[in-house]
């Protein structure tokens, strides 16, 4: 069981971790960034210890501690308990859920790695939103894709804002970047993967018609920026794209909500 | 053309429908609430020039009048121009996005007229978050949902944040309050309606099952909170339970998102 130590004081040396979150959870790189992985809310918090990110410590207020008592039976790092006000104090924030886990980062598992094992990947290019991106590990992970490849221009899943916004599935899903883009989509192929891109564009395929499209096995399902979209040379390197049925006049899906239905899609197949 | 009004004057009285938004933007009934109906940048104020309701004033910075000059055209109401800063004096906030419109309220369609146009319709009990019920109908709308139907414990529409979150469709895609729920479903069914309710429940049918479970014309998709979801007496007076197919550990799709797959599973069949 986590060793529950009691403070009251913001300035205690030993809640350094957790102090001034919104610049702490910069990448390492970034003036006053360490590069932690944060949970926030007992869910989360729960997802980052069951995780591979290597746990710090945790902060929070009593009652939550509470509710986390079977999670922290194995736990050995400290879990600082305090109040709602020198939790806000310590963060530089208010913090409404009540409790906050710290971890460091551990490598990625490279691409190979990741496409060895999975029938349905997603593969991004330019989702520099981190809430978008959260949202759709959430989905990824609902729907049962197996893995994420981050092309150029996407967002750090690791950050506080993407983790929360996941639901902590940032901390499940395997993920990895290409450096080669959009040259590692032939590795994709190379593995068995038809690479479908996601576009808005009239001449795409129907994404209904995807199954008969793409009877294969392994299925990359490629997905752009909301604003944006897939860039050209993505869109001429994947085998086909698919488009979601869409009612006229109506701006695209939110890219997270149109990736759960591109997932629902091809998913459900299994 | 809208008549272009310069001010650079907070106290501008003329200014008044657009003082303290944060409580402007509450029902007539509430302190300080006028019940307006808001729109916040460019995509959204021209869906409510394009809208049924009667637009009252704009206010906004130079460059986005420029934007919107063609959809100006035929709008006889003032449109004040001033800047970033003086916007934010008076709505009590700084608002990025440069542009706002204010319009009056209208009487909503009755349920039976809606009911009476749709194939497929949305029916929600308990949505009661804003932003969630305005992502809900801006899915409903790009996926060729006709109508909205509203039991209770959800939030009010026209709120200034569903209004935003929406993109402006729940301007556009009609919506009714049902008093009598659950009911009004048994009305639903009188006007051929197959009401299939989606739950997380294990015991429910299989979503890609639905189109033969339910081979009917017209389709009532009814949807609860993403806390709670649909109370007993829903689920009892539906005609079947469906549920999305759903990785096992991962907790339910957030409501919105939940709500476009089933959808995309519904009108695609159109």
């Amino acid at each position: 069981m986590a060793p529950l130590i009691y403070t009251d004081d913001a300035a205690d040396e030993r809640l350094d971790d957790f102090r001034n979150l919104t610049t702490a959870d910069r990448r390492p790189d970034r003036p006053g960034g360490r590069g932690f992985v944060i949970a926030e809310g007992t869910v989360v918090v729960r997802r980052l210890i069951e995780s591979r990110y290597s746990l710090r410590a945790l902060l929070g207020v009593e009652r939550r501690f509470a509710e986390l008592a079977d999670d922290l039976a194995d736990v050995t790092v400290p879990a600082y308990v305090t109040s709602a006000d020198v939790m806000s104090e310590v963060v530089g924030f208010h913090l409404n859920r009540g409790v906050l886990a710290v971890a460091d980062r551990a490598p990625q598992p490279s691409p190979e790695t990741i496409l060895g094992h999975a029938r349905v990947l997603a593969v991004l290019e330019g989702v520099g939103d981190h809430e978008n991106l959260g949202a759709l590990f959430r989905n990824a992970a609902a729907l049962g894709v197996d893995g994420v490849l981050l092309g150029p221009g996407c967002a750090d899943p690791l950050y506080r804002r993407s983790v929360r916004v996941s639901m902590g599935h940032v901390l499940r899903v395997p993920f990895a970047r290409l450096d080669d883009w959009p040259g590692a989509l032939a590795g994709l192929r190379a593995h068995g993967f038809r690479v479908a891109a996601l576009t808005p564009r009239a001449d795409a395929v129907d994404l209904t018609k995807l199954p008969s499209e793409a009877p294969h096995e392994r299925v990359a399902l490629m997905l752009g920026s909301e604003g944006h979209g897939l860039s050209d040379e993505a869109l001429a390197a994947a085998d086909l794209a698919v488009r979601i049925p869409m009612a006229s006049g109506v701006d695209s899906l939110n890219i997270a909500t149109a990736a759960a239905v591109a997932f629902y899609e091809v998913t459900r197949r299994g």
